[in-house]
């Protein structure tokens, strides 16, 4: 079958890749839509010093990246056949979003950076059955196949476990950063500011649920938060500062993650304010934990989301409560995945960027 | 009256340093005991830096230190007098201890590092009527002078939300590690681990409640959690880890403050460990976010005390639920203050080292 594969930094059309053949407990799909994440550009340049890093971080998945790789774990896809003591609860033909992990006979593996399994950036793909869920035919694929990316803003919206009474501020505006808006957006949390530099990702922000976006050339982010007054019936819970003023807390999710990004926020949180660290930071970054204590700030690092957060992601872009389609900015062939790579690299010019692999 | 008086990164007796006059508000004290803190070290060499970093924090004290400072903000003294429109609550004679920070023209003020207000490094002080909390005649001054540092480890406990099933990792048990080994003992928390690479306060860790000591030059430090069942009420609720047997929540107290802890905190770190930042890292540090992403750490970074934490923390040592003098290793004179503060620089010789005005 065709698929796109990385080797040795590069991205090439394979029309000779080895068809999946489900095994037990697995069921084949053909792809319909798989979007490029942040992950899979920096993966495309640097896949061996990840491996290396998954790896002391405890993970025995062992990717070797030597091998070609086919990457792709933001997906929707339909049901083709199911493997041997299949429940076959979902008939041939469902349409489908999962959670990115097959489980094979090391355990479970990560789709997308997997040696064993292909990720969505191929025609067909092997997916465990236990894991699929089906979504609605109203919904585009493109859009359901945002399920995941949405899904890691559901979780770090979750794990902020932010007081009625926060004010969110969202640094960064990319898929990461939207997803985070769309999921204070739908837990009530307001106001929710939104700083990035791109004009066609404030303007996203927007569409998913920021009450003011600012851009950071032009206005300082963290300017904000005196502007809030109190709610009546919260007054007393806000956070006396240094002024005297008493202050709504402050609730900033970090979705940028290049370095000088942790320190930036330290620097501009104020007293006792939450940071939620969602982008993830490739490098080793510098920080001065002195501030951070003056200020008692708390930072959260966050990652994925649990089978809840994406069942219930892919429950609010099919009602509508969450407008996946406001950050889909381009959709492609299977065969112009690598112009799509570099594109998406443009950081600004694009929001999400979704695969079609039947085309 | 004499004061040991900081200048130009040097400490010197000077005899006759201005006696203070107690305004409005005010009390003037006789100081019985005075506390070497780690911030006092760190002080003397850098209070330049330290002035600087304050006033980018946002602090407007406006500490010039380039004039002379008396240091010594861990204090137990005698009321002298009250100053005009006193409410004279507490009559002359009355051992006390204070939160240190005094009221003046602008604003509040740290005792100990303050143009305005000498520290407890000399015969007498002003300090803030209002609060003012009676230490029992019982309670030796040495040992009521350790409520300021004792309640820096009660406020990092409270700050943990620590789970009841959670097992404490204490690093490094100076006077902070100390006072959080204390602290922790007294809610009930089980076990509790201290790793340090000194025999003298692994020692005074074990007096003061550590279930576990460890030198880390001979054992790891953070591979004894697996030790610990879940117990039978709480199985369930530990956490699973990739090894897919339940283990009990991490609380990993930094106590040590040394550029390269965090990292090595983070790196250490089991799965959805919890890390209360308590130690003072003067310096920038280098992290890995993607590592503390990878695991989902948190980090709560605490400084000082509530009124309420310090009051409770007074009443620890005088019930003996905290046994101050086992973080006490040397009392001197006040002449004798910068010897002291060269034998506790030599970490590990010491723990707290108390000076007594008075001699």
């Amino acid at each position: 079958m065709r698929a796109i594969v990385r080797r040795a930094g590069k991205l090439e059309l394979n029309e000779n890749w080895p068809e999946p053949t489900p095994g037990p407990g697995q069921t084949l799909v053909k792809v319909l839509a798989c979007g490029v994440c942040g992950s899979d550009l920096h993966a495309l340049d640097h896949l061996e010093r990840m491996s290396e890093f998954s790896r002391r971080c405890g993970s025995a998945s062992g990717l070797d990246a030597s091998q070609g790789v086919v990457f792709g774990h933001e997906f929707c896809a339909e049901i083709i056949a199911h493997g041997p003591g299949s429940t076959s609860t979902l008939a041939p033909g469902t349409r489908v979003v999962a959670m990115p992990f097959t489980a094979g006979p090391n355990g479970m593996e990560l789709i997308g950076f997997s040696n064993r399994f292909n990720g969505g950036f191929a025609e067909r793909m092997l997916l465990s059955e236990a894991l699929l869920l089906p979504a609605p035919d109203h919904l585009p694929p493109a859009v359901a196949a945002m399920t995941e990316p949405f899904a890691v803003g559901e979780h770090a919206v979750a794990m902020a476990k932010a007081p009625q009474d926060a004010v969110a501020l969202v640094l960064g505006c990319g898929p990461v950063g939207l997803a985070v808006i769309a999921a204070a957006r739908a837990r009530g949390l307001s106001p929710i500011i939104a700083s990035d530099f791109s004009p066609v990702r404030r303007a996203a922000a927007l569409k998913l649920g920021a009450d003011i976006v600012i851009d950071p050339a032009v206005e300082n982010p963290y300017g904000r938060w005196s502007e809030f007054d109190v709610p009546a019936d919260l007054a007393g819970r806000g956070v006396a500062v240094a002024t005297g003023r008493p202050m709504r807390p402050a609730v900033i999710f970090e979705c940028v993650g290049a370095p000088g990004m942790l320190q930036a926020v330290i620097e501009g949180a104020p007293p006792l304010g939450r940071i939620v660290v969602v982008g993830a930071c490739m490098e080793a970054d510098h920080i001065e934990p002195l501030m951070a204590i003056n200020k008692q700030l708390s930072m959260e690092f966050v990652f994925a989301y649990t089978p809840d957060e994406f069942a219930l992601t892919l429950k609010r872009l099919a009602n509508g409560d969450i407008d996946g389609a406001a950050a889909l900015t381009m959709e492609a062939a299977l065969a112009d995945t690598p112009q799509a790579f570099e594109l998406a690299k443009q950081a600004g010019q694009h929001v999400k960027i979704v695969i079609n692999p039947q085309r």
